[in-house]
């Protein structure tokens, strides 16, 4: 098919009119579809039920180093759980807190700590008039609606193949001193599935802030969830790229088991530097006694060992490709060269991100739902849910079955296709 | 044997260097007791190991509603589990949030909220000049670090058999507006085990405090925690009596399985009103996606139903009475008539507290760390450590073996004659 923008008027109103009769098709079969969040599906769960067999009544709840774990304290994580979920993050041991089951939660705690005693002795944000953090756009709703409930400055930065814009990133560190931090999701991000440039973690770790309490916030959500055996993503390890840089203290990074275990029943955890830590544990050891550590038992009980952890992600990989393959075939088949959409092409990760024409996101998303099918609201990716263009969509694979979701990429498609025809044919 | 104070100054040296005997035999013991934290001991532990086999990879992990726990999602926890736990906490489901595994996280994040957002509309704590917390002492010393840590001024009010002074809190909290709130242990308190009367709950309930946004962080820890079937406590449940009153909004109640399951592993949760949950809910959606479902419904399949926990704290019971009751008997036996101390008779709870002579408390916790017995630091029950008359400690029975606990009482008692009989005579 040729593409929208070189169709005459005649041939753009017969192709808006076969779309809109596949459109009503699609709403005649009442369906209930979500495309919207970043949940595993059944079948992922089901990879992780050998866990609950991990520990029962017959095993012995104690680390190698005797600790009971079924009693308080070890307020900064069980050895061996360190070892694995260093293993994980490709740091060290001793550079990591695990916490409960979220790492959304000690991104969380890590902003409000930050307002309420201010970072390493620096004065609390809270006392300070003005907080801005910068948002590499689009990115992931829930970091922005941290910022955001904090009456933080949200400032967009353009993000790239390689990682967000770093002339931007390092001009206005380096000038403004209200800049206290950036959020980042460096490998598969959220929602490009882009994975950050060598340079791009160089620059990072060599960033020169104005403000000595700046922080990367480095999600890295997605460490390990690749999708293919080749092609996996590499980057640079920022806390040892900061610490070479002379920066050690740059940086909290953050990860979980969320999406390889169970979410909301995994174990999080914080890396960063020795001195970082220091701070947070002065804070930590008054918010708790510590985590649950017969769940970070059950974890290394499971795994073993980082290998167990890395065949475990295979299988997860084996389930959600075919979904992110199925979604692409579709948008290559109903959409590529058309001029009206563009997409990414993740190796790894949750998400696949969308481009309308500029200003269809909304109303593309608006029409899936009225037939059934429900995506991320358009807009969520950006701070103050201000898509400037609003053209981008996130697009969430995996939680459907497979016949669904060929069927949810499909009526997207469709939905594209009407917005995109209407646009142009309302200018011409 | 005679009161101390009724000695001759002969008769006490002579005391004096008897005790100082004993103790010096305890001292070549090369002891290693531990009474100074209120943790479960082993058997206890051992009581709650069914809970490891309620769910194995057979079982299927989804609630009554269809709910899969194992994915993200629920934000204020599964509706079994706030059945469960709102039988345990007298309160309705609909008034219950789940948490992770910790209430005194869950107190903690209620600050640090009211610190940058304020609660219910009303200016956050962090831009008011001064915030002041009552703080019934002695106290339980977690409870005191958390508003230190936040910089919130601390108000000690002496604690009764009924409770805290009642005429100082009406009077305190009807005159100051920068009082927003006050720590609470009312049942079993610690470290008094004593249990607040009905009036004492009435006057709680009809406070009319200055500060619209001032709260009861009501820390029910020890709710069905009896040592005894008969002689329990009972106290009105103060949610139902704050709403009575006109007051539904003024108290955050806290509980959690703690000291029921595993401490480490249980599952925390906030009672309180509609309001208030609105309010609360916000916030908390923002910090994380949800907490452990997983381990909630492990604890609904383990207990059944509240009776199934009844039974279970019955067994509880059966452990640690024994170690209530040869404390008690010791200091009976090696103390009373002695007018040198005195202590408390807890029918629930964790510990029983000991008032030594003034000035006394700290030099007795030193002794008996000498000797080998580690109780909790003299002065850690009070406001920034700070036991005015120096004589109070907290004496935690549960987690020594029945032995060990027999000896460090001992023990305790000698270093409270020596270091009373020292004194008693430095003035004669």
């Amino acid at each position: 098919m040729k593409a929208y923008t070189e169709m005459t008027k005649e041939e753009l109103e017969k192709e808006l009119a076969d779309v809109r009769e596949e459109y009503e098709r699609f709403r005649l079969m009442d369906l209930h579809l979500d495309m919207s969040r970043g949940k595993p599906c059944k079948e992922q769960l089901d990879l992780s039920m050998g866990m609950m067999d991990a520990l029962n009544s017959s095993v012995d709840l104690s680390c190698e180093d005797g600790t009971d774990c079924r009693n308080y304290g070890v307020i900064d994580g069980i050895e061996e759980a360190k070892v694995l979920i260093g293993d994980m993050m490709e740091n060290s041991p001793d550079n990591i807190i695990i916490y409960g089951n979220s790492s959304l939660n000690v991104m969380y705690d890590a902003v409000s700590r930050a307002m309420t005693h201010g970072i390493l002795g620096n004065t609390p944000w809270c006392k300070l008039d003005k907080v801005k953090f910068l948002c590499p756009s689009p990115g992931y709703d829930r970091h922005f609606a941290i910022t955001e409930y904090f009456g933080i400055e949200m400032i967009p930065v353009p993000m790239t193949e390689d990682g967000p814009d770093m002339d931007m990133v390092e001009e206005l560190v380096s000038k403004d001193e209200a800049i206290k931090g950036i959020w980042c999701v460096p490998k598969y991000s959220n929602p490009q599935g882009y994975s950050y440039s060598e340079e791009t973690v160089y620059r990072f770790a060599h960033l020169k802030p104005a403000a000595a309490d700046f922080r990367i916030f480095w999600d890295n959500a997605y460490g390990i969830h690749h999708l293919y055996d080749h092609d996996r993503a590499f980057i640079p390890e920022i806390l040892a790229e900061c610490k070479k840089a002379g920066n050690p203290d740059l940086v909290y990074k953050f990860a979980s088991t969320s999406k390889i275990t169970f979410p909301g029943s995994g174990i999080a955890s914080l890396a960063t530097s020795p001195n970082n830590l220091e701070d947070i544990l002065k804070q930590l050891s008054r918010q708790t006694i510590g985590h649950d550590k017969v769940n970070q038992l059950r974890h290394v009980r499971f795994f073993g060992d980082i290998s167990g952890m890395v065949e475990h992600m295979r299988k997860h990989a084996d389930v959600i490709r075919p979904k992110f393959e199925a979604v692409l075939d579709c948008f290559d088949r109903n959409l590529l060269g058309l001029g009206i959409g563009e997409w990414t092409r993740p190796m790894g990760g949750y998400f696949i991100s969308f481009e309308t024409m500029e200003g269809c996101a909304k109303e593309v998303v608006h029409m899936a739902k009225k037939a059934g099918v429900k995506m991320t609201e358009a807009g969520a990716t950006w701070p103050y849910h201000n898509d400037p263009k609003d053209t981008n969509i996130r697009v969430a694979p995996t939680y459907p079955t497979l016949e669904d979701l060929r069927m949810a990429a499909e009526l997207f498609t469709i939905c594209v296709r009407i917005v995109s025809a209407e646009k142009i044919l309302a200018t011409m």
